[in-house]
């Protein structure tokens, strides 16, 4: 036994959390209803371990402010191992590893743990679950056209409503076209151009002055520490974040005034929607825009209406791997968050086009799509719409042990069988404790029932059965009628061969008048 | 694009392996099974991070050969994190935790990775998933009697039969009594008990010449590495062989020969399987011996014979936290194991009483039992019994992509909405090869059917249908007679409208001809 004085604290590292059992069952039916919807596709399972290379997994996190963290990571004999940082990275590995073997185009899901070594806070966890969805060998944004598709059918599956939330789709290219507009285009600015996306994608987080920060010299959060900004010049900022704010306020008028004001002969194309006439006419930036008119009419033709899937220029997805189009799912029902504050819930799963992260393994080109949901995410939204009940879950029947001798346990253990046997949730109590803990327990089990044998009852044969659901509300003085009273009485005693057909008598009660309840 | 003579190698590290569709669905069936029996006994899911402070998950890895190895372990700020190596210390930590909150007993389960950093060899992963049950605040042995009970039913649950497997119940106390009684007794010997009990548990892979080495000086292994032994003198050694070799063998009649060689006056004594009379009278062994026999006497009454569930005094379990009653849940059926080779298949799980792990955090008693069930070991098992049939499985229907502009691509992006509407699994080829290769895919991936519209069948409003189970037959030559052949051509075409009604015909002929053939 440990000295009480040299005890060790029990705690969690901060970043990391339990699931108790309503999250853990909510989450399980949850992600049968994506699995079904990924396999109603054609989409097979394959999983890949938790530990890969730390050069396979290649340095594609959003989160470069901090270098050499983001990922955990150890050193095994002469190499350097990593946690996974996503599905994606191992999944191209794998697919690289046995692409002669495997069908092309290759479509598979799976799902997971990923791992972020990062400044963990509120709603940002270290650990957490991604379900993910790939096809790789596939040029044409068809496949793209169907990841979108995929994804509105998943919020569907789910049971969220059309309107509740929307699937915006972008192109990489055109966000490239844009800043390579204001001079950052070319391989020599890859690495600035992404510190300009990942700064437009904090906007939420930020705001537009520190956005402007991050564009510019850079920004010194409220911990003191410095993150190096792009480097724009003023008229560069000022490009960028009317483009992107305005585009993130899904608001034609505003567009036309901000990008007017920038450039006022603009005004009337703008107004026409012809982007591509923005006034930029690089190759990626129009390449870009036909590919988004491409999707918009694959998913029209296959009934998917702007209400579910739309394209949306101002969407940026963090990750360095994206080549082409990229997409978001957004639920827009005002939700509680994880915090418990009402807000429009936001992005619960998105991806896009990464055609280069097989290629660097294969040296010739694989061109790929894929998604991943955040499953915790997802499970907290679903959970505050009341999309995930699992109070059919019903908590197991106690047999208290009365006597604690091997002669009488056995008898209760005996109880116990046979109530499984038929099919009915129960256990012995198991405890050191009395009668009134025994039934405080299975309170606290929220049991619906309570079996008790005593001496007594043994010697003739009996067993009592309370109803604990029953005895809850008679004891909260709850209004009742006699008959109903009389039909249910909390607890009753029966001989020991009629156990089970008295509990599953007053288990169907319970249903019954649950059933009535809602 | 990467350049070939720069590609990264895709490799996974040693020890760690991906997992196929056959693996995940077998592995996802057999779960729920498995938590079907936890939740009937009553057990809450509940889960841990993969993650934890070093310090709260302890050393009690039985490979202390390599000190410092073992776990994973990284450093975060100034603390030491690690993976966890099983999810029971992990579970102590959150019991711990949240003591005051919890129902006491508290009965949970879960299921999840854990890895260990040790050499990796065939059928030894560095990554592997368990499925615990524990309960936690029992201090009688009812609740180990109710682990060997639910271990007995998991196997049941999952189609094993009665006599194709056995729960084998041992006491670490009756162990290290036989370990006082030849003069390890004592806190002072803690270590050399481990490092006996150890070296005994590996009797299975190293035989009774290695086994004695690691009892005495110690053994060198195939690479050179040597393992320090527990010192044990020639006499020490010749007890605790004989002790556990000839138990292992469940031979009533070798057992008296051998350990009456060692203390001729005993042979009678043991013939009466009075083990209690051994010669050994430490208090240890004489509760550790009641105590299985209270075990015995519980779990018959329950129905549970020694075909189900066997008091064993040679189960030896590797893990230093065992205070009392240990259990193995063992495969008798001789079947091909992971390397194909048709042995008795062996342990499966098991688990014990560990009722230091929790106190460590607490300061005062907390006792508790539980097991883990080795899930991809089960799994092989279970598949090379014929268990885990997954073959309902379809694979999708394949709708090729004869003409690759928007607006065909969108024509049969809609023809495969409509097929998934009616719930049937189906997939556009999303690649950019011809016909030929299209329809090799379609029979890589054994998809039932595929759907051909090239521009005379769209003129004229019609799909192809090819029913590739047939057609993989006629090509075969396989012997049918004409009727059946006309009933089921490989090929026909209808209009468009009539597509899915096809299909499903199709289908259902493919599932009636599946059944006739089973």
């Amino acid at each position: 036994m440990a000295d009480k004085s040299e005890k060790m604290k029990a705690r969690l590292p901060r970043g990391f959390v339990d699931r108790g059992a309503d999250d853990l069952r909510a989450v399980e039916k949850m992600m049968a209803t994506i699995r079904s919807v990924f396999e109603l596709y054609g989409f097979e399972p394959v999983d890949q371990p938790l530990i890969e290379y730390t050069d396979a997994l290649g340095k594609f996190l959003p989160d470069q402010d901090r270098p050499n963290e983001g990922v955990f990571s150890f050193q095994d004999d002469d190499q350097w191992l990593s946690l996974r940082y996503d599905l994606t990275a191992p999944m191209a590995r794998f697919v690289a590893e046995n692409f002669e073997r495997l069908p092309k185009p290759y479509r598979s899901y799976r799902s997971g743990w990923v791992f972020r070594n990062e400044k963990p806070g509120p709603g940002r966890f270290r650990q957490f679950m991604q379900f993910d969805a790939d096809t790789v060998g596939t040029p044409g944004v068809a496949a793209d056209a169907e990841m979108a598709m995929m994804m509105a059918d998943v919020m569907e599956a789910l049971g969220i409503k059309r309107g509740d939330y929307v699937v915006r789709v972008n192109n990489r290219k055109v966000l490239d076209g844009v800043l390579e507009a204001i001079g950052l285009g070319g391989d020599e600015n890859i690495g600035r151009r992404l510190t300009v996306l990942r700064a437009i994608d904090k906007l939420d987080k930020l705001g537009v002055a520190g956005v402007r920060l991050l564009l510019g010299a850079g920004r010194k959060d409220e911990s003191g520490d410095f993150t190096k900004g792009a480097g724009l010049d003023n008229t560069q900022v000022d490009v960028v974040i009317s483009y992107f704010t305005v585009m993130a306020q899904h608001d034609p008028e505003k567009i036309v005034q901000t990008l007017g004001s920038i450039n006022p002969g603009l005004s009337n194309l703008i107004e026409e929607r012809k982007l591509e006439h923005l006034g930029i006419t690089n190759a990626s930036f129009v390449e870009g825009l036909a590919e988004l008119e491409q999707i918009r009419t694959m998913v029209a033709q296959s009934g998917y209406g702007e209400d579910r899937i739309r394209i949306d220029p101002s969407v940026v997805r963090g990750l360095e791997y994206y080549t082409g189009p990229v997409y978001e799912a957004e639920l827009l029902a005002e939700i509680p968050n994880e915090d418990g504050q009402i807000v429009r819930f936001g992005s619960v799963g998105g991806g896009g086009r990464y055609d280069g992260l097989v290629s660097r393994f294969r040296g010739e080109p694989v061109p790929a799509t894929g998604f991943s949901i955040g499953v915790s995410r997802l499970m907290t939204a679903l959970k505050n719409l009341g999309k995930l009940d699992t109070s059919d879950v019903i908590a197991p029947v106690v047999v208290l042990t009365m006597d604690k001798d091997t002669e009488c346990l056995g008898r209760y253990q005996k109880m116990v069988a046979e109530l499984r046997a038929a099919g009915i949730r129960s256990e012995m109590y198991l405890g050191g404790a009395g009668m009134k803990a025994q039934l405080k327990y299975a309170d606290r089990r929220g049991s619906p029932v309570a079996i008790i044998q005593g001496g007594d009852e043994r010697a003739k044969g009996e067993v009592q059965i309370k109803d604990l659901i029953e005895g809850a509300k008679m004891s909260a003085e709850i209004a009742d009628n006699a008959e109903w009273r009389a039909a249910r009485p909390a607890q009753v005693t029966v001989a020991e061969s009629g156990l089970v057909a008295e509990v599953k008598k007053i288990l169907a009660a319970q249903a019954e008048e649950r059933a009535r309840g809602k």
